[in-house]
């Protein structure tokens, strides 16, 4: 099996996302129960509950044997490492901010494929990066990131709105489109980490 | 596009719902991203937890753009008028029981088509009106209201039970059945909130 | 109607799954809309999630009478009589265990029937088994137990894989099989019980 650039950096973001499950199993001391449950929660998540909203079953991630295998080894390798895991932060800043955005390429293309209007192809490419870790901090009891901190999703919304657009209303081809998109939401997710630029907090 | 008088009480419902989302995210001091999916997810998560257990898909929601629309409305509304909103809480409440009150119709509605049986009916009634506030509350790291405060999913049983009942065994015509179960919800809830019933808490 | 010896267990385990619910609900003091919804949700959760994920809409609960029907009478008589209840732990564990391991054949059976993969199929088992009481937990507001404390899944696992493997690569007779499957879940979760063994929590 030969895989693609594509799917090596959906690899990639599926491993972050599932490290991000793990390392909130571990602080919240789970067992290995918890560390694998959330660990898959976390990496499909978000493309579960876009299959099943738009109908698409049994959802992706069930035959996805190369993603499981990843995930369960993220599981493993941030258990067992944890110490070291830690300091890779930045590492998985990066490889998280991959999987958002082949996360949201994927979910709007799943959107536009079964015909829903723009707007909602793009909710689909947000829900699909940025839902599962919503799952894991509703789990685990915390505040969603999601909702209070960081350009997350709004970078989603950004790369999956010119993708969109441009993809529709201009002839670039759809692969220099889908990496204009994938450059655009990585680099706004990075910039805005480093600079820690956040949105305001909504106040009463 | 000309809308019905019931179509305008759904959207009427469906403000309000979002105008509660967006109070729940405000008080939480979610960010905007915080702001739009709880208003989303209360709204629709009702409508859409049914659609997903009666098969339904894409889910309602996706192609309704004008709900969608009153959604995004609400919340940019709520937010930027805060202050006065919060005084608007009885009016607030004359809505919500109309949303209430219609999305329990509506969730009848879909069960009786799919054949469920008629307790299913109503069960799905109740998860249209009451489970969008569920989720609201189980996200935020709230206790369930459902589960705790006040008469709501027993305005809805209420309600549909009426209107399952005497759709099925008399020979009132749908519209009257339909407009009096509607009114049984308003009233039952907004009585309830005025005279401050509340259901006994069990004790272990 | 005639129950099968299978039917009767499953009840049996549906009705302490739902007694498993109202307690939670009890203990957070709810009221009669969440005594329902919680015994509904922690017997029925598992199930639901497996319907959805592979597509098996309507969800099986909702033409299940004679389950529901359980979970109704196992709410009340845990609401009126929660006094004697409580002192039946150990008898509602051994029935909580069978429909641990009920649930989880079939989970599996319901994978295998739409052909994926085996360890997806395990994995079935143990959602259809296991994740209502995750439901329960996250919708109260209380850390997961099935993450944090004792043997629950991996007896559903063990089970499982028994199940999957003798049924596939051995002549034994499916009944067999099942009953031995069974056998090991209820055993492991009781023995484990009984001593009190626990994974060991993962620490950072």
């Amino acid at each position: 099996m030969q895989l693609t650039f594509v799917q090596t950096l959906e690899l990639i973001g599926t491993f972050a996302f599932a490290v991000s499950g793990a390392t909130a199993a571990i602080n919240k001391s789970y067992d290995i129960i918890g560390l694998l449950s959330l660990s898959f929660i976390t990496a499909i998540g978000g493309g579960t509950i876009r299959d099943l909203l738009i109908g698409a079953t049994p959802v992706a991630w069930m035959t996805n044997e190369l993603s499981n295998t990843a995930i369960i080894a993220a599981a493993i390798i941030a258990a067992l490492f944890f110490s070291y895991v830690k300091k890779l932060t930045r590492l998985l800043n990066i490889f998280d901010a991959i999987g958002l955005a082949l996360f949201t390429i994927t979910g709007i293309n799943k959107g536009v494929a079964v015909g829903l209007p723009i707007p909602i192809c793009i909710a689909l490419g947000v829900i699909t990066g940025a839902f599962g870790g919503l799952l894991r901090d509703v789990i685990c009891g915390e505040q969603p990131i999601l909702f209070t901190r960081e350009i997350y999703a709004a970078a989603s919304i950004a790369g999956g709105t010119i993708y969109v657009l441009a993809g529709h209303y201009t002839g670039i081809s759809s692969d220099v489109v889908q990496s204009i998109s994938i450059a655009v939401i990585v680099a706004i997710r990075l910039v805005s980490l480093h600079y820690n630029w956040q949105f305001p907090r909504l106040r009463g």
